[in-house]
C-alpha cells in the first residue's frame, strides 16, 4: 500500500523564479540567501526524494556570493536551477545515469547551462536521470509518495521542482521524458517546438526527436526560462485575445488512459467550454495510425547508432533494460526502415496544422493516471509520442488529483512555432481549471 | 606568383578504400603494411601540406597490429581514415582549431569514428579544421600549390585525401565546408541528406544545417563510407537505369562564378547531353531569392547561441574573424528573425522537388574557380548554401582544371533521401566527363 499522498510543504524556498529575480533585483534579498534557503530545503527532503546526482553546497554558495559581489541583475538573478545529468557542466560531473560516465568531467557548459548562468542563475547541481535518458531508472522517488516513480527520464528535475528544491529545472524529451514526470510530480512541464532551444552539450538520445524540456511551478516561469534559453530578452506572455478554440484530441492511445483520468479530462473539457472556450473533438487521420511504430523506429535506430562507442567499448556496463529494448530494437532496425519512418513523421508533421483546423490548441492526456507504484519502471510515455514525433510544442498543467491524491497533468499542444500562443492558452485554461 | 601547380604523386599509399579492404580481406596485405605506406606518404608530404593537427605514428601502428591480430574483416578493414578535429576521439586530442580546446581529450569517440573503427578502419589522426569549422583558417595548404588555400572548413581532410595520405576522411558542412575544399583539392566531396548520418560527438556549428561530409578519391569509396556510417552492410551503387535527366541550375550565385569556370560547366552540360542525358535549365523560384540571408540568419543565430560558454568564458581566445563576423551577426540576430529564416528554409525545402520536376539531379557550380591564392581566406562558399539550407544531398566531382592547372569540381544535387540515386548519376557523369 502506498503511504498517504501529501502535498510537499512549500518552504521559504517555494518562491517562483519570477519572484526570486524580482526580490534580488530590488535588493529585498541576496542570491546567497536564496541559495541557502533552497539548500536547506534540499537538506531536509533529499533523503526521501533523492533528486540529486551531484550537489555541492559550498560550490552553490560560492556561485551565489560571486553573483552578489557583481550585483548581477539578469532575468534569472539568483534563481536556483537544476540540470538533468545528461547535460554538460564545466564544474560538476556529468554521469548520464551510467557507470560508463562515472566521474566524467566535461570541458565546458552546455549552451542551456551557459545561458542560464549568463542570465544570473545559480546552478544547484545535477539532477538524476535514467540511464542515458532512456528507461533504466535512477534512484529518485516521487516526492508525493516514495513508493512511486517520479516518472522519467527527467526524474530528478521534475521531483526537485515539485518538492521546492529549485524553482526551475531543465530536462529533455525524446518520447515523454518531460511531460510524464511533470504530470506524475505535479508541476508544469514544457517541451518546446523542436529546434527552438539549442541542445549543444546535451547527450543525444535521438536527434530527430530530442528537445530540452523545462520544469517549473508556474507558467510564467516556463515562459521566462524559454526566453532566457533563446538568448533573447524576456517578454510577458501575450494576453489570450479571446477564449481559446480547443480541439479535444484523444489520439489512438485513449484506451490506455485510466477511466478515472479519462473522466477528469472530459470534465475539464466541459469546464473550459463552460468558461467560453470553443471545444470540439479532433481526430487524427489515418496517416497517424503508425505513429507509435514510426517513433519507435526513429528513436531506436538513432539511439543504437549514437551509442556505438559505448556499445563497442562498454557493453558490460549497459543495463539489461537498455540492451534488451532500445538497443535490440535499434540495432535490428535497418537504415531503410528508419528513413521510411522519418518520411512518415514528416508527413504527419505537415498534416497536423490542417488537422487542427481553426483550433488554437489541442487538449489531450499527459499520462494514464497517477504515478504508478514501484521504482523499476517510469510509466507509459505513449501519450506524448504523437507530439514529440511531429515537433510541436506541448505543456502539461498540474490540474488533477488522482484516487490516491497524487497529481495528474493535462496536456495542451499547439502548432510548431506557436509556443507563446500555447502559454497564453495554457494560462487561460489553468486559471479556469484551478 | 603561385608555384607551378602539379598533381600530387600517387604513392603506394594511393589505393582506394575499396581496394585496400579487398587486399586486406584476401590476405594480400596487412593492416600494418597499409598503415606504414600511408605514414610514409604523410612523412614525405606533411611538411608542405600541413594537413594534420594530431598524428602519432606509434598509435597508428598499434591500431593496425591489433586489427591484424584479430584478423578483422569489416568493410573498412585496414583502411586509414582521417577525422576533422572538431570530431571527438577517445584516444587523441580534439582541439577544434581553437586555443580554448588546446589539449582537450574527449571521453569517447564520436559515432562516426566508432562506426569507422567497428568496420575495421585505422584512425590515422586528426585533420586540421578552421576555428570551430568557421572561417578563421588553420595551417593547411593546398597540396597542389602551397601558396593557395585548401578551402575550408574541412581543410585538412580534403588536403590529406587529395595528397594520398588517407583514402577517406570525414569533414562537416554547415555552408560549403566539404564541397568547397573538395573542389579546391581535386577530390570527391559528399554532403549527405540532412539527418542521415549521426553527428553525435561532432562540435555543433549550427544544428539546423550541420551534416558530416565525406571526402575520397572515388565515388565507390564515398558510397562505401556512407553505408558504413549508417551502420548498415555496404551495397553497390545502383546501375544508372538510363542516361540521367539533368537540370542545369545556375542559381542566384552564377555571376560569382568565374567566366572560365562558367564556360567549363556549360561545356560539361553539353557533353553530358551529347552522351544521352536530358539536360535542361532549371530556375529557382522567387522563394529562393533570400536564401543567402536565410542561411546567414540560421547559421549565425545558432552558432552564437551554441558557443555561449566559449563566449562568456574565453572571449579573448576567439579569433577576430569569428568575433567580427559570425558571432557579431549571430548575437545581433533575434530569435524572431531566426524563426522566420527557418520557416523560409522549410518552404524552399518543400518546393525543391517540384522545382526539380522530372530531373534526377541538378548540375551546378561547386566553387567559383581554382583555390584562391593566400591562406587567410578559405574561399567563397555561396555555391553550396542553397543546397545546405534545403537539406538535399550533394556531391562534387573533380572533373575540371583551371587556368593554373588546379582542380575545380562540378556539383550534382539530388532530392532529399535520393543519395544512392545521386551516386549512380554522379558515376555516370564522371565517366562521361573524364
Amino acid at each position: 500500500m502506498p503511504v498517504a499522498a501529501r502535498k510537499p510543504a512549500v518552504s521559504p524556498a517555494g518562491l517562483t523564479a519570477v519572484e526570486i529575480a524580482a526580490a534580488v533585483a530590488s535588493g529585498k534579498t541576496t542570491c546567497e540567501a536564496v541559495a541557502r534557503a533552497h539548500l536547506a530545503r534540499i537538506e531536509e527532503r533529499e533523503p526521501q526524494v533523492l533528486a540529486w546526482q551531484y550537489l555541492n553546497p559550498d560550490q552553490v554558495i560560492e556561485q551565489a556570493r560571486a553573483l552578489d559581489r557583481k550585483r548581477v541583475r539578469g532575468p534569472l538573478a539568483g534563481v536556483p536551477f537544476g540540470i538533468k545529468d545528461i547535460i554538460d557542466t564545466c564544474d560538476m560531473p556529468t554521469e548520464m545515469g551510467s557507470p560508463i560516465y562515472a566521474g566524467h568531467r566535461p570541458k565546458g557548459d552546455a549552451t542551456c547551462v551557459a545561458l542560464s548562468r549568463k542570465a544570473g542563475g545559480v546552478l544547484m547541481g545535477k539532477t538524476v536521470t535514467t540511464e542515458f535518458a532512456n528507461r533504466h531508472p535512477g534512484k529518485t522517488r516521487n516526492p508525493y509518495d516514495p513508493t512511486r516513480t517520479p516518472g522519467g527520464s527527467s526524474s530528478g528535475s521534475a521531483a526537485a521542482v515539485a518538492d521546492g528544491m529549485v524553482p526551475l529545472a531543465i530536462g529533455t524529451q525524446t518520447t515523454g521524458s518531460t511531460i510524464r514526470p511533470a504530470s506524475f510530480c505535479g508541476v508544469f512541464g514544457y517541451r518546446p517546438t523542436y529546434g527552438d532551444l539549442r541542445c549543444v552539450g546535451v547527450k543525444e538520445a535521438a536527434g530527430f526527436l530530442d528537445t530540452l524540456g523545462l520544469l517549473a511551478r508556474s507558467i510564467e516561469d516556463i515562459a521566462l526560462y524559454r526566453d532566457v534559453l533563446t538568448g533573447g530578452a524576456p517578454q510577458p506572455i501575450p494576453e489570450q485575445p479571446r477564449a481559446p478554440r480547443i480541439g479535444f484530441c484523444r489520439t489512438l492511445f485513449w484506451p490506455r488512459v485510466e477511466p478515472g483520468t479519462q473522466k477528469m479530462i472530459e470534465d475539464a473539457a466541459k469546464k473550459l467550454a463552460g468558461a467560453g472556450a470553443t471545444v470540439k473533438d479532433v481526430d487524427l487521420p489515418a496517416e497517424f495510425q503508425d505513429i507509435e511504430d514510426t517513433h519507435l523506429a526513429i528513436s531506436s535506430y538513432e539511439f543504437a547508432r549514437n551509442f556505438t562507442w559505448e556499445i563497442e567499448n562498454h557493453w558490460d556496463k549497459i543495463s539489461e533494460t537498455l540492451r534488451n529494448n532500445r538497443l535490440k530494437h535499434g540495432l535490428a532496425c535497418s537504415f531503410e526502415r528508419y528513413r521510411k519512418a522519418r518520411d512518415n513523421a514528416e508527413r504527419c508533421r505537415e498534416l497536423l496544422p490542417q488537422v487542427m483546423g481553426d483550433c488554437d490548441v489541442l487538449l489531450t492526456a499527459s499520462a494514464a493516471g497517477e504515478a504508478p507504484v514501484g521504482l523499476s519502471l517510469t510509466g507509459d510515455a505513449s501519450f506524448c509520442l504523437t507530439w514529440t514525433t511531429t515537433h510541436v510544442p506541448c505543456i502539461t498543467l498540474p490540474v488533477f488529483k488522482g484516487p490516491h491524491g497524487l497529481p495528474i497533468g493535462l496536456q495542451l499542444v499547439a502548432r510548431r512555432g506557436a509556443d507563446r500562443e500555447l502559454f497564453a492558452a495554457a494560462r487561460w485554461a489553468y486559471n479556469v481549471l484551478t
